[in-house]
């Protein structure tokens, strides 16, 4: 049956786009990041849609890291390594300053010129934007159809900055932090509480001068990880540490046995599946709770008002309780229930 | 000037409260605590009426473990040592369960049996309902309210399971974490992503036949903390990792000497008050955002079709994005915006 649709013919996009289709899963993303309702509505029809035919499921996998570690290298090299192998790989990078910036693709291609010209890859930048200034779960919708047009692999990278780990480890199968060599026995940079949310430790950079700093690093943690109490259902000894060489591609053979043994392992006990649903639980709250959000906070007036609001705190002037009930009473005389429940 | 409100005589009760009235303080808090918009704006202005009068500062010590650490046993004893030695103690215990049971008052009482008979403690459970299932902000405002009625020490307990620890962390100056001797090296039951939000970390139990296992946890959890990066304007070598015992009274005076260097270094250094002013806002934000949450979905008939939207969810039935898209509709058509932005 051929669906007709105001803005995007549903039927023939989610078809395309199921046959692996560039540029109908591009578009795709572009309606489900929109802030246009109409779009998102389209968006929303074509995952009923994609999920009709049968979901398919890629490996989801998380990245972060602290700044200058090396992750879209790390992510250009193993996914350019993976496609040599006969993988399909997506890649979303979630970009702090892309939302200022007005989106930063060629940044983002040029940071990964190796898979940026890989037919067997697909690079794309996703702005975080939600109204706590985390990752929005619209990013959640841009894995989904990175799935749906048949990638073995999703990559979903975050700066490592602002309150995006929680968020992406919320939506990845598998958690990779990526670390640095440290100069001396304590790390720099690692937000705190993200170690313990990682099922994979990476220490990037071990060639060269930093081979022996990288060794020293990995020997570190991996004591300093034996002491925390591992993921429920997860094998013994995880997670693991590695070293891996980006330049020299070292380490990608044993990275990837690590993944596949992770995603095996949950599998055959249970636990990718209860895992999976829970963050299709998360997703509908997150996409529930942002969307009143955006939607009563989203606009320049009430925008401006938090900012006055926030100054006057900061200053000491007036109280934050009292001052939440003057913001809402202002941002309530826009909104009105129609019917008391 | 003699204030009116039509439920609370705000000039008469911010008086009572900030000379010590702990009658005055319990009816404060509940009217923090309160549904009702009345209630919560009597105690907005109580608040800026009290810090109209200049706003005291205590010292606010969040606590968290897994079950069955001893954290109410700790607080019983470290709150009575501390009133012997001149301190007037306030305990607010966050349990999950009293919004299921409708307060466990009793409970968290005889819980603490020392401090409820002390004249120089108050003790009070803190109800845990925002739209995440987390902690509300009230909690936050019922520390303000103990502080201003002249307590030197607000302990903000926290049961160690949901979504609270991080919310608990954000309205302490000091954030501590108990911990059972382990039977192993691995620590169990401790939630992911904790310890490196304490600022001291205390093995309890350091006595009779676990002495010794305590005294292993300790050096194991003090070698393990070494590698994770302090916080910010912190002295060197925190967190620090003691063992105590809440029936021997032992290590308390260490445990106390740690928390008041701590409070005198981050003041000497201007990190109190950088801190301080950060959770001001994050007490606006969660404030605003939750109040509004708790307006649009708090309802019995939004709530009822979230489980159902949920159950569908679970089943495979619907996809996460669509399915939030429906219960939007439903929801907005009895809220609408009376002026477009």
């Amino acid at each position: 049956m051929q669906m007709a649709d105001s803005i995007v013919d549903i039927e023939r996009t989610s078809r395309l786009l199921r046959n692996g289709d560039r540029k109908s899963l591009a578009r795709a993303i572009t309606l489900a990041e929109s802030a246009r309702g109409e779009d998102r509505e389209s968006a929303a029809r074509l995952m009923d849609a994609l999920h009709s035919m049968g979901s398919r499921q890629s490996l989801r996998i998380g990245l972060t890291g602290p700044p200058g570690t090396g992750k879209s290298t790390f992510v250009d090299c193993f996914g350019s390594w993976l496609t040599e192998r006969g993988k399909k790989i997506a890649v979303l990078a979630i970009d702090p300053s892309s939302s200022r910036t007005g989106g930063s693709i060629l940044g983002d291609k040029t940071r990964m010129e190796q898979l940026a010209q890989n037919s067997n890859a697909f690079v794309r930048p996703s702005p975080t934007r939600n109204a706590s200034g985390g990752i929005s779960h619209r990013t959640r919708e841009s894995v989904y159809l990175c799935e749906q047009a048949g990638f073995d692999i999703v990559f979903i990278e975050t700066a490592g900055v602002g309150q995006s780990e929680t968020s992406v480890s919320e939506m990845s199968d598998i958690f990779v932090l990526l670390l640095p060599p440290a100069a001396g026995d304590e790390l720099q940079g690692v937000k705190r509480g993200i170690m313990e949310y990682a099922d994979l430790v990476l220490v990037t950079k071990a060639d060269g001068d930093l081979k022996r700093a990288a060794g020293r690093t990995r020997s570190e943690y991996a004591s300093a990880l034996h002491f925390f109490s591992r993921k429920r259902h997860d094998p013994p000894g995880r997670p693991k540490v590695f070293e891996i060489s980006s330049h020299q591609k070292t380490g990608l053979d044993i990275v990837w046995e690590e993944l596949v043994a992770l995603e095996t392992w949950r599998k055959d006990n249970g636990a990718w599946h209860i895992v999976r649903r829970r963050q299709a639980i998360q997703w509908l709250e997150a996409a529930i709770h942002e969307s009143l959000l955006e939607e009563i906070l989203g606009h320049t007036e009430a925008r401006q008002l938090l900012i006055e609001t926030e100054q006057k705190i900061q200053r000491g002037k007036i109280m934050p309780a009292g001052a939440a009930l003057e913001a809402l009473r202002s941002i309530r005389s826009r909104w009105k229930p129609v019917n008391e429940y």
